[in-house]
C-alpha cells in the first residue's frame, strides 16, 4: 500500500476504507513482530486508530476484521424502526432487528426477484401441485430466473437442481433441514436429477480441522441429507474432497471459473484480504462449477447445456451472483435461484446460531426431552412479562421464536392461523405456544433419527458414487 | 484504487508502480469498453502514459505485462562488468549480458547451494557412475538439500524424482530436453520412481488456449518426454487436467498446501496482483503438491513420508521454494532440488527463446536441412568479423551459441576441450564450429523423431494411468 497521509480518506469509499485499515493493521503487526523502532510502530498505530474512525464516520459501524462492508449505504429497516444495519455474507449475517433480516432490502441490495403471488400461482398452475408451505408462507422469498426454469419446464426441456451444505460439525440443527425439504418438494413435483454438494475443502479452508475430520463430517451430514428422504435413483451426493478425485468434467468446470475470476473480483464480492490463504481465495469457483452440467458428465451424458435451479439460504447468493457472472463467458447457463430466508437461533433472530451452543437450537440428535427442554427454557418469547398483561395485550408472534419455528414446521395453514391470532389477543399462554412447538418438533426428530438410523454405510457409498440417474439425456 | 494525482509516483517501489501501471491499464481499457466519454479516456490515458515513464525511470525498463519487477535492488553481474540486471521467475527470464544469467548471484539470490566438486565426487563414490557431463559442466550448478538425498540412498532408504513441463505448445525444442535427459540419468542411476507433471491447467490459465487445446498440447509433448527414452514400469507420467480428477490423494495434497499460503505470500514469490485471476493465484499449490508422496497412492502405497528430488530449470525454484516452506507445517519432508541453467536462444543468452519465433531455437521437428540453416544463419557467433582478425585474435567461446550447444550436448569432454582451445586460439573457424555442432545435432534429433515415431496412444495411456511402478513400499 502506498503510504497516504492522515486525514485524507474522506475520497475513499468505505470498502476502499475497511481495505486501507486492514492493510495497516497488518502493518502494524509486521512492524511489531520485526521489533521495529518504537516511533515508527506509534507512527503507524497512530494512521491505523485515524483510519479506524475515518471508516466509522462513512459507515456508522466499528470496523470489524474480516467483515468488509458488504454495500456502501448504510441499510435502514425502515422508517419505524431504530437505523439498523444487517450484514450478509457467506459466514456471517448479522442484524440488531429481532425479527431479523430485513428481506425486501436484501431483495433490493442483492439485485434478486421478491417471489410474489403471480409466481407462486404459475408454479401452481405448471405442476398442478399446491405449492409448498414454505412458498405460501414466504420462507423461499427471493428468486432469480425462476421463470426461465418454468418455461423449460413447460416446454419439456430438462433442467436440473443443486444444493449443498458446508460440514462444520457433525451436528445438524433443523434450520439445516430446511433446503433439504424445500429441494426434496421442488424435486418430486418436477422430477429433475439433483446434486448435492459437502463443501469439506471449504471446513477444512476455513476452520480449524484437518482434511479427515472435514471428511468426516461431510459423511456424517450427508446420512441426514439421505435421511430427508431424497430418491438414490434420481439424486448425486458428493464431497469435494472425494469427487474431484473422481471427474476430471468437475475439475475443468473449476479451472474454467478461475481463469475469468480476479482477486479484485472475490476481494469485492466476498470481503478477502491479501492476508487470506489462496486456497480460500480461489474457493469460489469449487462451489460455482456444480451449476454447470458438465461437472457431472455421468449423469448429463457430457452436455453443458443444462440449466440449473439454486435453492439455497440467501447468504449463498455472493458465490451464485459472482457465477452467473462467468456463466455467459465460458459459454454455460446461468443457474437460476430460490432463496431462503435464514432460521433463527432459539434465542431470537437477532442472535447467533451456533453449532457450539447446543442451546443456540433443536439438534436432529436431540431427545424428546431435550427438545421440550431447550424450547421451555431458550426459546425466546413474545409473550408479556406477566399473565394479566399477556392477556390484556398479547403476545408479538413477530418476534416470538416458538412462533417462527412453528411457521417452518407446522405445514397446517389454518392451524398456524388460529394459534397468531390467539396468541396475539392473548388467549394462548407462551407455555401452551411453546407446548404446540414441542409436540410438532418432538415426532419430526423422532421420525428423522429413525430413518437415518437405517442408512448404511453401502447406500452413503452408492449415493457419492458417479453413476448415470434414471433420466436421459 | 485511488486516483493519485500525477507527478505524485516518485514515493512508490518498483513493484507498487507496476501494480498502478496494471489497474491503470485495466481502468483504460474498462473505460473504453464502456464507451466513457472522450475526456475520461483521454485523462486515464494521460496518467497511465505517466505511470509508464516512472515505472521506466524507477526500473530502467519499460513496463511489461504480467512481469513485475522481481527484486528491488539491481542485481550487477560483479565489479568488471557494465552493471548488467538479471530477471529470473517462472515466467520471464531476462538478462542483457551476452554470457547470459549470472548464476553465482542467482544462488546467492535464492539462498541455495552450488553443486561443487565435492558433491559430485560424492555422486561419483556413492553411483560407482562417472557424473552426468550436465553436473562435470555444471549445467547443473545449484542444489538444495542434494546431500540429505544421498544420505537417503547410503541408508538404503527409498526417494523419488519429480519434474515437469508446461505444454504452452506442441513445439518443444533441444532446451526443453535437458531436465528430461538429466533426470533419465538419475533414474537410470538411483533406479527410483519418477512423476513427470504436465501442468495443461497452468498454460490454460495462462495463455489465450481452450482446455481441450492446452490438454492436446500435454499428450503431444508427453510424446517428445517417452521419446527419452524412460523406463515405463518405473515412470508415472500426467497431465493436471487429466489426473485432478482421478486422484482424490493429490487434491487433497493441494488443498493443504493451499491452506498454508496466503495472497501476500504468492504476491511475494510471484509478483501476482489483484487483477490477477483466482486461478492464478491458487496454481502454485497444484506445481507444489507432487513434491509429496501422498499425492500418488498408487505408487508409494499411501506412504506421505517419502522425499522427493526435483530436477528443474532453477527459474522454477520460486514454486518449490514456496513447497519447502509448507511441508513442515503440513507434515511432509522438504523436496530436494538439482538446479539447471537456462539453455540459451540461438541468437544469443541475453535474448529470448520463443516457440512462436521457429529461428530462436532447434526444434526437435526440425530436419537436417533446418538445422544446419539455422545453425547457419542465426547462431550467435564469438567469432571476429573477418578471417584474419579470427585467426590472429581468436574466437570467444563465452559468448558463441554453437559452443554453448555443445557444452550440453557434445558428451565427449576431451573433444569439447579441444574444440575450445582451437576456436579460442583462432585456429577453428565459426563456419567449422558451426559445422561441429550441426553434425552433432542432425544425428541426436533424428534418433528422438525415430523414437519419437514409435509411441503410439495405447503407450501414452498407458504412462498416464495411476498404477503400480516396479517398486515395493
Amino acid at each position: 500500500m502506498a503510504d497516504i497521509p492522515i486525514g485524507d480518506f474522506c475520497s475513499l469509499n468505505p470498502l476502499e476504507l475497511f481495505q486501507q485499515v486492514t492493510a495497516q493493521g497488518e502493518k502494524v503487526r509486521s512492524l511489531k513482530a520485526e521489533k521495529a523502532a518504537k516511533g515508527e510502530i506509534d507512527a503507524a498505530v497512530q494512521l491505523l486508530l485515524s483510519l479506524k474512525l475515518s471508516y466509522k464516520t462513512a459507515t456508522g459501524e466499528d470496523y470489524k476484521a474480516g467483515s468488509p462492508p458488504m454495500d456502501f449505504a448504510p441499510i435502514s429497516n425502515g422508517p419505524g424502526d431504530a437505523e439498523v444495519d444487517d450484514f450478509v455474507d457467506p459466514w456471517t449475517v448479522q442484524t440488531s432487528n429481532a425479527k431479523g433480516v430485513d428481506y425486501d432490502k436484501l431483495i433490493v441490495r442483492f439485485g434478486s426477484s421478491k417471489i410474489d403471488k403471480d409466481l407462486i400461482n404459475r408454479i401452481e398452475r405448471i405442476t398442478g401441485q399446491k405449492p409448498h408451505h414454505f412458498l405460501r408462507r414466504g420462507i423461499f422469498f427471493s428468486h432469480r430466473d425462476m421463470n426461465q426454469i418454468l418455461d423449460t419446464y413447460e416446454n419439456k426441456k430438462p433442467f436440473y437442481l443443486y444444493t449443498g451444505r458446508g460440514p462444520s460439525s457433525e451436528a445438524m440443527h433443523v434450520g439445516h433441514l430446511i433446503p433439504f425439504i424445500f429441494t426434496k418438494w421442488l424435486q418430486d413435483v418436477f422430477n429433475v436429477p439433483l446434486v448435492i454438494q459437502l463443501t469439506d475443502d471449504e471446513k477444512y479452508l476455513w476452520k480449524d480441522l484437518t482434511i479427515e475430520k472435514a471428511y468426516q463430517y461431510a459423511i456424517e451430514n450427508i446420512k441426514d441429507v439421505i435421511a430427508c428422504g431424497f430418491d438414490i435413483n434420481k439424486t448425486f451426493i458428493f464431497s469435494d474432497l472425494h469427487y474431484l478425485g473422481l471427474s476430471p468434467g468437475f475439475y475443468k468446470n473449476i479451472v474454467k471459473v478461475q481463469k475469468h475470476v480476479t482477486f479484485n473480483q472475490v476481494k469485492g464480492i466476498f470481503g478477502f484480504t491479501d492476508s487470506d490463504c489462496i486456497g480460500k481465495i480461489s474457493f469460489p469457483a469449487i462451489q460455482a462449477a456444480p451449476s454447470f452440467s458438465s461437472s457431472f458428465p455421468h449423469i448429463f451424458n457430457n452436455r453443458d447445456d443444462i440449466q440449473c435451479l439454486i435453492p439455497c439460504a440467501i447468504d449463498q447468493d455472493p458465490y451464485f451472483r459472482m457465477t452467473r457472472d462467468v456463466a455467459p463467458r465460458i459459454g454455460y447457463p446461468k443457474p437460476a435461484l430460490l432463496h431462503s430466508v435464514f432460521f433463527p437461533a432459539l434465542q431470537g433472530a437477532q442472535t447467533k446460531m451456533s453449532a457450539s451452543d447446543p442451546n443456540s437450537s433443536i439438534f436432529l440428535t436431540d431427545t424428546p426431552k431435550q427438545i421440550k427442554t431447550k424450547i421451555n427454557k431458550h426459546a425466546f418469547s413474545g409473550g408479556k412479562d406477566t399473565i394479566e398483561e399477556h392477556r390484556k395485550y398479547g403476545g408479538n408472534c413477530e418476534v416470538d421464536v416458538s412462533y417462527m419455528y412453528l411457521s417452518f414446521f407446522l405445514e397446517d395453514d389454518e392451524k398456524l392461523e388460529q394459534i397468531k391470532q390467539a396468541y396475539t389477543s392473548g388467549a394462548l399462554l407462551t407455555g401452551e405456544l411453546k407446548k404446540m412447538l414441542i409436540e410438532t418438533l418432538q415426532p419430526l426428530i423422532a421420525a428423522h433419527q429413525q430413518r437415518r438410523k437405517q442408512i448404511t454405510d453401502e447406500m452413503v457409498k452408492e449415493f457419492m458414487t458417479p453413476r448415470k440417474l434414471a433420466f436421459d439425456f
